[in-house]
């Protein structure tokens, strides 16, 4: 295992059951049965909850999101079945808890708060695997990964989220796209959009994609370019600079994700994510987030497994692009 | 039928199938399929929905509340079995709609909505009867009704709902009936808390109550007294100043209400619930609402059959207080 | 906007709060969250409820389809992400509530009810989207819009619906279209099947379509064409004359679509019908219906979602060629 | 054991695992886990499934409660706890399938097929134990067992069921005892209501169970009463005249009871309802039904237990008044 | 706080965020938010989960009762409003996680595991508070906590558990305390049962129980001597030796706790249980156990809120006893 | 029909209601509604079920399949829509109930009950279709069908199932065709295994797989290789010999079966798995079984539906290739 750093986590380690020999649905439940732990320290990759949905026009629950997913982690195992990656033996990996807040009425302060946070992380040379809470928890993530170098983003969603205002708010949960770009966080000439679809009441945030210069590949060039011909144009998008991937789970069909507040029908399959996903070896991946899990909306509970199983595909990523920059 | 007011609501009223013959499953779900209006003019008891449950500091889904009631709520026929009274005899009665929103992800401005909503109904002479939302909703229609002569208040509740402040915040659904006595549009004197119970992190709210001047009735006190002694407590209590009733859903132990936000077991029957209700005749009461009704919690549906039956209760009492009152 | 006829409506639209600034989730459920008019003078598409399943022979409940696709359908927006059309600035389109019935217990009754109901609104020259209800229900519609030229079909469902008889009974969901190709109401040459697959007792309705000069697409010929095959076997079939479109849920496999009565599996995806469905721009079509959404078997709620969805598609279709002809 | 037939059951028998040994999660799903039998001699008692539910105004789904309340019975084991009685010791108890229909979509005839097939029951002497479907198939089954000497009748429910017509028809699930009264088969003074609640559009329900005689204990009495106090009305009206008990699923609270089709909130606990039924024992009783379990209701699938459990009570209430009568 | 031990845990605790200001729905899910730790030392009463249901006759799913029952207690908060107890103030509590098993497959071998486990946990001077798990874990632990003094035991279920076999085997969880009574470790004189009901296939566990010496309250009983009644027969029961609870959640009627392997109608509500338990104030309290939660048949998760409650409960009785004998 | 042979079962058949004219939810539950018989002389196919879930080291509910596929298998009707083979003509077909346990407690005696009941049912020349239970029921069924000539499997499953030990045991439910290897019942070489994926804690069970000369085809093969290239291979795997066929309900996806208890992400479609299955006709058949269909994790019911119609599927291959041999 190339290059781990020293770590402090081992000693609180021991107090969460090691993942195999137990049966899953015993012990704790932290992200994928990792030890949980506090300070950042010796950490390669942290995974976060941030459990709030204060910025959703529609329907919430996504605060709910975090302990589910955490719930259904305990469900997937080590080794990817395809790649062979164990992103265990390549990077420490530790749950790092909910993002704590300090006024969850606010929007702006709990944005805060996320990103403070994630500074602490930032700094601590820890590359963040997050699970919402809603769309909205991606802003304040940017406004750290992205700060010294605007981020590259690939985003899965059926929604672009680069609206001006939802309800005349600046940062509800479909805004968080424009205001990064606004904000210099995010560059939109790196940023593709990946399973838009659905109908709008303004045409306002498909335009201000197309003319941010992000690629937008709505749902039917989906089907057409089909999932290699998608890996290509990510690719293409962007490039080897840092890059950030952002995972709304109502990309996916509803068929396969029903648990979520805006679900738009005519989605993703999961096959298509997973082998879009696997498409993604060897970028200069910072980051990644798995948002809109609202389990009230979910009664087989298996958006949140699908979400954990997304989360560990994108672990794999992560912790193979970390051992490779450590070589 | 005594005094009813000329209506300008019967142009509208056409628009609406008539309740009794159609099948209860068809038309369009307004609350008790009565008709929809806008104009409060000759209008004695407005039902009225407010979709907002942003005050809330553990499970949302009160927002969807008055949907499902209305939904529910065709299943309500019209004349009460034991009281035989047919409330649409004795008044004009009409859904309002909900109240609209310009800021929903701000509670004082939802609440300042809600107040100036109010206002409009409440100077039209209309008797008030809501669908929540949260608690919070409580506050600015007590601002309305309150105004000129502090309410008594029959509120039925898990919780005292007088907490100081809520994770910090000061308008949130535990701190609303503090808040009304502050304002000065609450009588503590002549509020009765009913059903009272479960865990609290400080006795600040049960102390808060009882030093303001509050009866609160825990639910051991409910038992040990029985419904009875409970009416006859009420009754000393508001005596025959101007009453509000707010009923919370989970003052009912969630076996019957497990719809909602906060439940907490140990809680009363609906049949406890009814008899208490129809022990409140001859009140002098001017409005009431029922909260906390969370459909994404509430598989069965049947919690929003509960809430509207609850409803029909407390409109049989305000049509047979306002047509006493028109003779 | 083209040949917006003069509208009787727009008094009564103001009792409706408008669709885009209030929360999805608040509000009267009518569909899309139009306004509600019993007058279908000034209309050009009427969304109109047809809540009944006495003609089924297995699981009931698609008489609870309506209320429940109403409710979803305030999630659906105003402009098509793929085509850009917003039916809205097309066409006047309004909730026209449900078809009511003098005896739910008599199908033949129920049918002729239906019938009288789209004969006015026929009449008034106004198109109908309709909402099941079993798929019944497209027979006596069927009487009304192919009684002076026999309708082509394009029809989606898992079933032929073209039995003789269902368990004894000739006004089965069952036998729809073989009854409207004996009345003369609809053209079996100018008909397309499309997703037919599950087993069956006898191959006598498969037969009788074959026979009668139906085109049937089986699931397995979907697969084999791909849907822009498809796409071109329909329009072969239907050509230029006036066309209806019926939409069985159960054409959709019962991952996608939970909630029906007679789930076959092996059905079509969403993304799959929806491409079918923006293959059909263009042609004169005179009325549609979504069929058989069993709300009590659809835990979710996301199977009345597919079918707003679907809803939209359509009317999407429906304004287009409207706008078209009034050029 | 006294006085048993000779029984020609017994080669049917060994076609069924016998119920204790085997986990009640396998074998078939008989009523009770009893032997599946089509001739009726040598039984005492039959379990017959009667999966009607066409004459609902409301929601339907009742056709599915024989099949769930089968299921859920495989829960019910052979003593009772408190009498100590063993039915299957006392009397020959049979699954005897449920009531074949020539036409599900006619009331009528449905009611007549009921009716021809207890006829046979009753000829060999068999006393019927029903699992309904709607509460229409008491009409039909008490013109067999009340055909000679109208019956008394202990009816336990949240309604009278004595409209005389529900939506303009006669026999509807809401008419059957005045028709049953109408038609002589039913003694209306030896009939005793009890539980009934809920609103109703007319009085006149309510005014004909009392001036025909009925005696009907609203919800408030059965409470003020208790059910003790019950029980002494319940004997003192039907005296030792041939007696039917109806249970009417709804005449529990839907906390109780959920999956049924006209729930009515403020019923009677599984508690008072089982020890109502324990103080009936020693009455003359000609037979019983328990009727509107709708599954599709009932996401716990609970209503099907409480169902068959209520059978089981009174299926020892049945088993200990024949051997009574036998010895 | 009088007496509390020095403790190791506080180094632990701070890896957990603290109980009263993060949202309820935030952070990692242990049994009251408490903190995890593993070694016993210091701490006075351990929250522990035995996820096992191996032993069951029926439906299995108890094993996935400590998650959920974790996930619920969230909900609970800290200072008991009748009694004012706070036992996080008397006691220093933790959750010590689940018991981990070395062959699930054989019962045998995890009660051996179990009661290992408890051995430690007892020797270090910690009174124990468990979630099941079936109830085949209080054998076990009873082996540890009734070793040198036979337990008494305050036992609440439909079912007294002391049949000799289930379906060939002697360590079932229909079989737990006949065993104990048999290897010493229960005493049958100071053993009450409570809320006894439900058929039985033969008579010899409700013969067992009563001959052994234990005092059987069916529910029948219950009723006839109410809750106070019957905390006086327990009272005189058990003494002031030492005592166990053990809280079968199935108890409770299904209307109350519907997520369970073996419901029962017609049981105690949470009123009821809860009062009860609050009169068993001042015993000698040495352990308990709240078991057969089953998630799988549990939609809405109350059930596991109810266990969650019912453990909160019996935290207070357990901390205040402890606090008592540290004085 | 050719070559049936004499029936005894004649004389039962007639207490089943047929399955034809009867309504689909009425009536017994037996497998496609097929009489109940227990003795296999005159059978052909005996479809059989298996429930038992004491093998799994996850989620249980497997033991409630049986049940629950018996219920749903009543929609399905008799004549396969693209084959046109209606296997009730070409075969005699029956439900031979459950297979009787002794120890539910033992796995191993559990697996030697199956054996012995399957002895019986092979040596009456009867071809046997399961339903499971968990996949360590495939085990027992080969011992018995592999026992002369080592089989061939076509198996269908997200997991190999071919690991050594699963927490420390030798039959557990993943565990199943390593075991049938050894012991020689299975042909590695005549074995391919089709829609694996998901991640593994170890690599053994997929090395095993190979190494013993399985032909696996990982989800990504399947992808690439398309259905009929996927029936390619199979065909060249099995060759003409006597060959097994075992669909895990987890190798669909589980947005298509998400009842079950270690559901993968990223599986086949139903679609797929159909247009698999119908690739195989021709085959020298000798048996199949549909397991892991876990009810309680199964809302909408539709897991057990698609295991039901999957068990069709199968139902028409053995039943052509029973034909064919008989000629």
């Amino acid at each position: 295992m190339p290059g781990k750093k020293q770590s402090s986590k081992d000693s609180v380690m021991k107090d969460i059951p090691q993942s195999t020999p137990a049966p899953r649905y015993s012990g704790i439940a932290t992200f994928m049965r990792m030890p949980l732990v506090q300070d950042p320290s010796g950490i390669d990759i942290a995974l976060i909850g941030v459990p709030y949905d204060g910025a959703v026009e529609g329907r919430p629950g996504a605060r709910h999101g975090p302990r589910e997913i955490r719930n259904m982690s305990s469900m997937i195992r080590t080794i990817h079945h395809s790649t062979r990656i164990n992103p265990y033996k390549l990077c420490n990996i530790a749950d790092m808890g909910d993002v704590p807040f300090t006024n969850v009425y606010r929007a702006e302060e709990v944005h805060n708060d996320i990103m403070n946070y994630y500074q602490k992380v930032h700094e601590a040379g820890v590359v963040p695997l997050s699970a919402g809470g809603d769309h909205s928890i991606s802003l304040p993530i940017l406004r750290v990964l992205g700060k010294e170098t605007p981020a590259g983003l690939i985003h899965i969603d059926a929604h672009t989220d680069t609206n001006d205002t939802e309800m005349g708010f600046k940062f509800s949960h479909g805004t968080s796209f424009r205001r990064a770009v606004e904000e210099g966080t995010l560059d939109a000439n790196r940023t593709v959009q990946i399973g838009i679809r659905g109908a709008q009441n303004s045409e306002e945030s498909w335009d201000f994609s197309k003319e941010s210069g992000m690629r937008v590949i709505f749902m039917e060039e989906f089907t057409a370019l089909g999932v290699n011909g998608v890996i290509d144009q990510v690719r293409l998008v962007v490039g080897d600079g840092p890059t950030y991937i952002s995972f709304d789970i109502d990309g996916l069909d509803p068929a396969f994700a029903p648990g979520t507040g805006t679900p738009e029908i005519g989605g993703m399959t999961t096959v298509e994510a997973q082998t879009l996903l696997r498409g993604l070896r060897g970028l200069n991946l910072i980051g990644a987030d798995v948002v809109e899990v609202a389990p009230p909306f979910d009664p087989s509970g298996n958006t949140a497994l699908v979400a954990a199983t997304i989360m560990f595909e994108i672990l794999c990523l992560l912790a193979e692009s970390i051992a490779l920059q450590k070589k």
